[in-house]
Order: C-alpha cells, then structure tokens, then sequence
C-alpha cells in the first residue's frame, strides 16, 4: 500500500513572506523532493493542512493505518522526516516503534487519525 | 459511506485527574453518545490522537473525504460538535461550506488529511 507524505506548500509559518521570496512550507517540500523519497513514499504537495497555528505541517496516510499530522517543521528538518515517513512505510501497520521515531516526530505531533473503515 | 466522529477518551485536558472522577476526554465522549448521534455518523472512542498538547480532541473520517481534527473541545460543545459531524456526513465529499461550520470547528482546527487513494 503506498504511502503518502503530504506537505503543505502554502504554509506561511505565521511570518509574512517578502515578494519574491517563495514561502515555508514550499521552501519544505522542495527540500523533500531534492532529497528524494524512501522506497514505498510519495512526496505530495498539499494546499494547507489547516494546522496553520503550528508552523509547516506534513501528514502520512496509507490505507488501513494510522494517519499522521506534524507540525512546526522546516527544510532543514526533511532528512529526519524522510527517514520517519520510510520508517512508517515499511512498518506493518503504519505504526513505528517510539524510540524509532524521529523525534521531531514524537516531541512535535499534531495529531493522530485511526484507520480507515473500507 | 459511513462518517466515523473519533473522541479521544484518554484525554486530560493537561490536568490532573481527581480519583473517582472521569477525565474530561470520557466526559466529552459521554456527552456526544447521550445526544445521539446524526445520521450517517458513527461515535467511536480511540485511546489517544496524540493531540494532548490540545485539550480534548475529536476527528472526523471518511472513505474519499478530507480528514479533520479539532482540539480544545469541552462537552459544553457536544452539540456543536454533533452538528458540525452531520454536515460533514451529509456532503458529497466531506468538504462544508465555511459559513455553515460550527465556530468551534472554524477556530479549533488543529490539522486536515487529504483523502486516501485506494
């Protein structure tokens, strides 16, 4: 089942963003794709997450697991949510393990979704 | 398809709970399954949605739909919270219209997941 990143490319991280300097959570995702996706992960750009209180926010969902929300990151925190999203990826049940985690990941949840009834 | 409303039972609202009393997360969860819920909407406790920096929390699930969670709910807004749950279960794709959401939900949005691919 394919897991998707899902990142927020219009987060603003409640600064105003000079013209003609591109925004937060853009400057994220683009630190995300550069770095290329672990196997099992498709990097995806969202128009805002509504978690605009609590800085750039990315998700994980997969079908039948746990969906994932968190929050205050930014582009130099994309190797450690790379390394996060592989984690739950290749996980059984999308549910990894605390001491794995990054801990960006545990000190820095939003919030948390059960699966989905199909 | 069928709308799940999650309530997070273990929730403490960041506050100790007195013996013999229920957390506030058990009292919000009472409160909506007393009101009866909409149609179309199932109430279903979950042990945690690692929003606990966020008073109580509920999120509302679909097949194909966005995802949302609320945070800092009491069960003073269960009835809100109820509508708020109704109209989203009664939208062809999940999405209600900004001016008919309850404050609470317009306010007290903690994050939204895109829909799943299946």
């Amino acid at each position: 089942m394919a897991t998707i990143l899902h990142v927020c490319t219009t987060c603003r991280a409640g600064q105003p963003v000079p013209e003609g300097e591109i925004c937060p959570g853009k400057r994220l995702h683009e630190a995300l794709v550069a770095s290329g996706a672990p196997q099992g992960v498709t990097i995806r750009a969202a128009e805002c997450l509504s978690a605009c209180d609590h800085g750039c926010s990315v998700a994980l969902s997969r079908p039948g697991s746990w969906s994932y929300v968190y929050g205050r990151m930014t582009d130099a925190d994309a190797a450690e949510i790379l390394r996060g999203a592989g984690l739950y990826a290749a996980s059984a049940d999308g549910l990894v393990p605390w001491r794995d985690r990054p801990v960006i990941f545990r000190k820095q949840s939003l919030a948390r979704i059960p699966p989905m009834e199909i």
